[in-house]
């Protein structure tokens, strides 16, 4: 449920099929057993991220890492066409959230109570660049991780095209969008909410079937991510059950 | 701009009428110079904190605190009244956050930017076992510290009682409210958002005009409270401006 360090720990891990976030290669790290944990890794599509030396040993003081570390998640991830059953077996019209390389474990945490408050279906979020489920999200999501089904896909742009086919508008939340009060939003409905400091970025915005704002008349005008999200699906909401 | 320690720089700030959030003394430190500094914080109403001696050397790791330090407000308080004024001179139905013992600066923050999107008028938060505005506060705003104006006050229930006389209505947020779409918040309202883990004290919460709830349908049924102070904000926002 933690980081875990060390060749025969983090080979273990990925031979028992552990949910591993992410594998941590210290620079110069190509030997020996080295070599089993990087194919191991690209077999089961995990990434591994060269860093330098200090980090791990910043990251695991005073231990041996032997250069090798793991993020182990949190919570399993499901795949994400199980997020559109769940909607279905509910009898509800899919509502998603899509996050473009949301960065901050407080963010996600705060959007999974998001998800779980409103009654949304799930979350998908990128493999690469993003925040994915660690310790500090868990933390962060005061208990809703055990129940936000979220899915980690490698191709954002391509399952965004896969959700469209099967009847799901992406609805992007942008500065410039419509104002949410005038968008239709009773649909099938995925919302994509963007990087903390880049939003959302621009092949994602180019797949968007549509841009919605949250009207602001502030002199700063920007909003946190999770704050944002919760806004927007509570728009949402209540667009489905109080009328538009 | 941020924390300061040693006794003479303590003592100079006191002096200078810099905006002081907190001042820590190590225990047993009353000899001396410290007599002068409880002295100036009593006359300027300044909290004064009896911390261990290690939580101090923590803080200021290495350096000579002398048992004495001063948290340094990012930005400066204003006097509650002032938000009323502000509200009239736009000619706006007062909207104000009220903070019960908020703790979390990354929620301050957020909530910062809520206050200044929505157009809301400030934000009161009360002088003991509260965040104030501290750097950590000044860098989740993104900015909003600098536009939004807070008031930081001694005895939070006797300013409710004043708002209300005011023909303020303080509506507290908490799970078993009125449901927030029901519930006309288009006149002169003040919000209280409570502590992220405590909620709304018991004593603020009689204080309230009446209790108001974001619908849930989860199974954590928590969300973060600035996400719920945004919502909760928007929902008046959509009310005054599109009509209930």
């Amino acid at each position: 449920m933690s980081d875990i360090f060390g060749r025969n720990p983090v080979i273990e891990a990925l031979r028992n099929d552990v949910t591993i976030n992410k594998i941590w290669l210290a620079k110069g790290e190509q030997k020996g057993s080295v070599k089993e944990i990087i194919a191991l890794a690209k077999e089961k599509k995990i990434i591994v991220q060269e860093v330098e030396r200090a980090k791990l040993d910043a990251m695991f003081a005073g231990e041996n890492h032997q250069g090798v570390a793991a993020s182990i998640a949190a919570a399993n991830y499901i795949e994400w066409e199980e997020i559109l059953q769940i909607a279905e077996a509910k009898g509800e019209q899919p509502l998603i959230v899509i996050l473009d390389e949301l960065e901050d474990p407080h963010n996600l945490g705060a959007i999974m109570r998001n998800v779980d408050a409103v009654g949304a279906h799930g979350i998908i979020i990128p493999k690469r660049r993003a925040v994915a489920l660690t310790e500090g999200v868990a933390k962060a999501s005061a208990g809703a991780i055990a129940h936000v089904p979220v899915a980690r896909v490698g191709n954002l742009v391509q399952v965004m095209e896969e959700l469209k086919e099967r009847g799901v508008w992406i609805a992007g939340a942008a500065m410039n969008g419509a104002p949410m009060y005038k968008q239709d939003m009773t649909g099938p409905l995925a919302i994509v909410i963007g990087n903390e400091g880049k939003g959302i970025s621009r092949l994602v915005q180019k797949n968007c079937d549509f841009m919605v704002s949250i009207p602001m008349q502030g002199k700063i005008n920007s909003l946190n991510a999770s704050v944002a999200a919760g806004i927007l699906l509570y728009e949402v909401h209540r667009q489905r059950t109080i009328g538009k």
